[in-house]
């Protein structure tokens, strides 16, 4: 039988998303005024939990957050505790240092872990399960590539703010008679780009799991001309690429310290077709960070607030070891074991591309 | 065997609702791109069509209109065919003139009709698909209360524009020490209450399924104040009612000529508040009409455009008197006949309320 | 020659008005930053005052804030310390208690006061300092009706909500060719119902400043119809009034134990037009307190800033007695001996009236 | 004594702006309405006068477009009538043509143009004026940058596009500690670097009129960490420029084939602060073009319409040669032979500047 929960902690894995900290608020709201637990949040993910860093987690604490993109308990990328870098004799080196997490936990008496976060951060949460650790996982990323859920939160926001930026784009794009790329990010995954473009009014959408090819992108470009549109937007996914593998702009795109920073796709898309069209002005943009900061939407602060709830009845229930999710409207569950490294892309023969195609978008395919 | 589709017409009745000339658009790119029908579209609703007033919809026509509020056709509330309001030797009298539209739509050619709209409209959809006209029903109502359909488009863009407002009065509210109180639309459900309540951080969310009582309501308060929060924001649906169905105000409110535009629900409960919280400024505000204008949100879009191909996708496949709906995340249909009389109303055990309770936002129960 | 100043305190009175909270944050960085002044803040306005109930501002108690509506500080509406309610002997009674206040500052050290506030708030200030207190005013009122300054922060983002209601209000009217009246703050000028109906693109402006008659708004309805344009927008301030005084459903309203609570000229007005205009739809919607909550936009953050460094500036210069002002695009200051009682109205015959008739706007005169 | 006017024409030229359409329609209306002109609109600026290519606008082709971005009349970038690029023989050649655009406007009956671009469009005003056209300027550009006004439309719009951007980076910041570089427009002024700057609560502000030292601002870095903030926000303006000249990633940056594509300052900054800043992450945005499309914020609709109104005025009252501007708070007019070549920039000694001195804001200096 379950051991009686009187303390949980939190952390927050991987990139920022919005919605984050209203999972933090309804845990802990619920939490407390629910089942009477105690709450502590670990800083900047599993490395606060190594350190043995957290804040108490009070009703005061979370008041304010709800509608407010980041997390106040700092994130961290890539602190892998199973393969953690320390300072041994002087020298860095990777170690497992997940036994000095379950003593800190064991130390500060927390009975259960909920932890948020992407497919690496839920990929050690599922780890710790293994150990025997009271393990609740909530899925996090904007890009809604996890099979094991339906929808994440950020998403909404995500295709919002891209969505807005579209909306903006068009005007330039149809006073000017230009071409406007714009990229957006979603990593492996089309998501973004799929629905941003959707709501967008998008003419153009390039999505990883579609290779393009830009002879035919260049195709839609004139037949809008033959249509009296001689302007087009094109959204590109940050993972989008040539159905060739040729990379026109490569030398510049390899100089690069850092390609995605220097523009990425983008950028060499806007490159690429400059080439091929002269009578038209062509315009790149790229949207950056600003798709995962700021309010969040009111779909996500709906959704994370559901989750949040979902994570503390779980651990009432003693659910452990599984990840909240949502199946179609209703919050289900799934085990660790089965959500990592399940991820879920765009099928190119799907409901969603082909509302797209039907309405008249090309896919440079 | 069915009879080859050559034009379709479309046709949006009931309260305008962000996302309906997402629909149109949908329609008729996807009409014209994939199959080559014609496309026309009453003005109007029902009216139009008894009047045979009506537009041809083009590429052209549906041009910048996805992200538009409203809806370029115009529509009318109250305009049954069935039981129609004409003039008949001076005198107006109601009769059935749906024949007539029958025959417009003969003569004109049209071989399908989109119908685009709520309970009332779809009612007639129904009446018009047991006369033999190849119906196709979109469901259509920023209230999110038809029973058939998990989500309906508007909804999302209502609970945004509903959250944004509460996000504003909050400020006062804290800066003030005061009671809040915020009436949304929602007709005889509590759906953009309870959804934009939770987004908001409501305190207290008052629903027509739950019946309140003020007293419950004064508690709540009370306890926020000897929390430190000596503040509260109140959300009450437009159809929401007291448990003992006794009526503070009622004298105004039956004064008045239309007790709806005199303020409702709100203004009768700061009242009531007045009455025993002598101690905190109350004031109210009637968000009215700005819940369902304006620019369509991102969600909205998609589904109004999912809606939009899909019902010309059971033209095409010949599936009439049938409504479009979402399940889960999937776009399926429901015979008219199932459709009509069955709303949906919010579980007052359901997840949603739970949600909410498990936050501690008191129902006023 | 000034007492050099090590301490100083804020305060803010009055309704709540965004642009508040980057006041205070840009008072206190420069008072800590470039002067390494001490803070504090009084709570609740000069209630605070008396109470010698204040805390202390550093820099980092101001993080987060500049962007946000309301004030850290609470505020109150009424609380006049030369003509205060205090309890004497079980009585309550109105007596000066000024003298406990300058008492406090005295106690505390506080050798300056920053004073935000509207007509009222600015008062006490200047009866303040005409007792010797070194006091700074700085305006507050979202209704920009302050004679001595060009604007006052507040105004820009109530324009800006009141705008956003208009574009919305604009696609239900459309649809469905209402009328659709939208009531605006402003208490009795007319600023805000005038910038916002010009952005708002609005059909009839009704302000306090211009009485305006039933029938030249029936006129200019009829004359949009005539056009081709079977709907309009008409935007009124709360304190807008008749040509001729008489009020057509004043047993109502007066029945009302709130008048303006009950929707005040908006109802009233939408009421009077339907018993003209039978063929047309008529809806009216009160915007209420959503006008001076939530986000501060980007113009009033920056006038806010201003504002609050010039404040210190004037401190640090011995400048006090005075308020701070905006004199066409500069930063300037007046003796608060000359701005108070001192209001500024819509100039019926000026530019921006003129500007609103050219392009066909009726002020229903 | 000016001869009577009957016919006006309007064109619009240069980069897209937030408030053109404002413009048009004012003037459209004003010159119908008040004046009973008839008039037309040139597509794509001096071109569409070359070609005698236009549109007539009348109350109906204006309605609608107040809120909306970009220009329907379209706009094109470098068209110089005086010195065009025309085939002659076979071959492109630069000519003055600027005759053939008189003869267009005589042969229509043009009596007045107004002309509403930034410095290029103006400058050829100024020309025709030379040549005894009746031209009235009208000022846009979002940089703010012309000395003649105080205020442009569209600058508004872009610094509140900016701010909001700034608002979300914020998030990502704090939540990962990192520095966030966001490049915004301005050309060779920094104005909306400034003024969004302070808007969006940024730590270090680069402007072309205050060269940066790479050093000062790792200096502001380490003193925010040292308070306990570990991450910053870097606004620069896309032609600020490094006190040194010296340009460490310039390789790269000369390797591309279009450096503004390959994004600029904002890349190289943090490329720069990359290899001197070890211990946080560092990211970079480029707005782009977002900055300028969309709908045109309050503030620049109501200055556009007395812009627009305004400059029909003039035609009114004969006073053609000279550009309308904005004066503190009152619309005034300058001569195009004063306002051309003559750009305003940011004063490093101003009032701006200093503000945000004031409150802790670093220039890199």
């Amino acid at each position: 039988m379950a051991k009686e929960i009187k303390k949980i902690a939190l952390l927050t894995g991987g990139g920022d998303c919005p919605g984050l900290n209203a999972v933090i608020r309804a845990v802990t709201r619920t939490a407390i005024l629910q089942y009477g637990y105690e709450v502590i949040g670990y800083k900047f993910g599993y490395r606060g939990l190594y350190n043995n860093d957290f804040v108490p987690l009070t009703l005061e604490s979370v008041t304010g957050i709800l509608h407010r993109g980041g997390t106040i308990l700092y994130s961290s990328n890539k602190d892998n505790l199973f393969d953690y870098t320390v300072e041994e004799n002087g020298k860095m080196v990777k170690k497992d240092v997940s036994d000095v997490a379950v003593e800190n936990m064991k130390k500060e008496g927390v009975d259960a872990l909920v932890v948020i976060g992407g497919d690496g951060t839920l990929t050690s949460a599922r780890d710790f399960a293994r150990k025997g650790v009271n393990v609740i996982g909530v899925p996090k990323t904007i890009d809604n590539d996890l099979a094991a859920t339906d929808v994440t939160f950020g998403f909404n926001t995500a295709i919002e703010v891209a969505t807005e930026a579209l909306d903006r784009l068009h005007t330039t794009a149809e006073s000017h008679h230009r071409i406007m790329v714009c990229e957006v990010m979603g990593r492996n995954a089309g998501w973004i780009a799929l629905e941003a473009g959707i709501a967008g009014s998008a003419d153009v959408i390039l999505i990883p799991e579609i290779p393009y090819d830009i002879n035919k992108i260049v195709e839609k470009i004139r037949q809008r001309e033959a249509e009296g549109k001689p302007f087009s937007i094109i959204v590109v996914a940050e993972g989008a690429k040539s159905k060739d593998g040729e990379v026109v702009v490569s030398k510049i795109v390899e100089d690069s310290p850092d390609p995605i920073r220097l523009g990425g796709i983008a950028n060499k898309l806007a490159y690429d077709l400059e080439q091929v069209i002269k009578d038209h002005e062509i315009r790149s943009t790229v949207l950056g960070h600003i798709q995962r900061g700021g309010n969040t939407s009111t779909y996500d602060r709906i959704l994370s607030t559901r989750y949040g709830v979902a994570a503390v009845e779980m651990i009432n229930a003693g659910l452990f070891g599984n990840m909240v999710c949502l199946k179609g409207d209703k919050i289900s569950y799934e085990s660790l074991e089965n959500v990592i490294g399940n991820n879920k892309n765009v099928d190119p023969e799907g409901e969603l591309v082909k509302v797209a195609k039907s309405i008249g978008i090309s896919f440079g395919a």
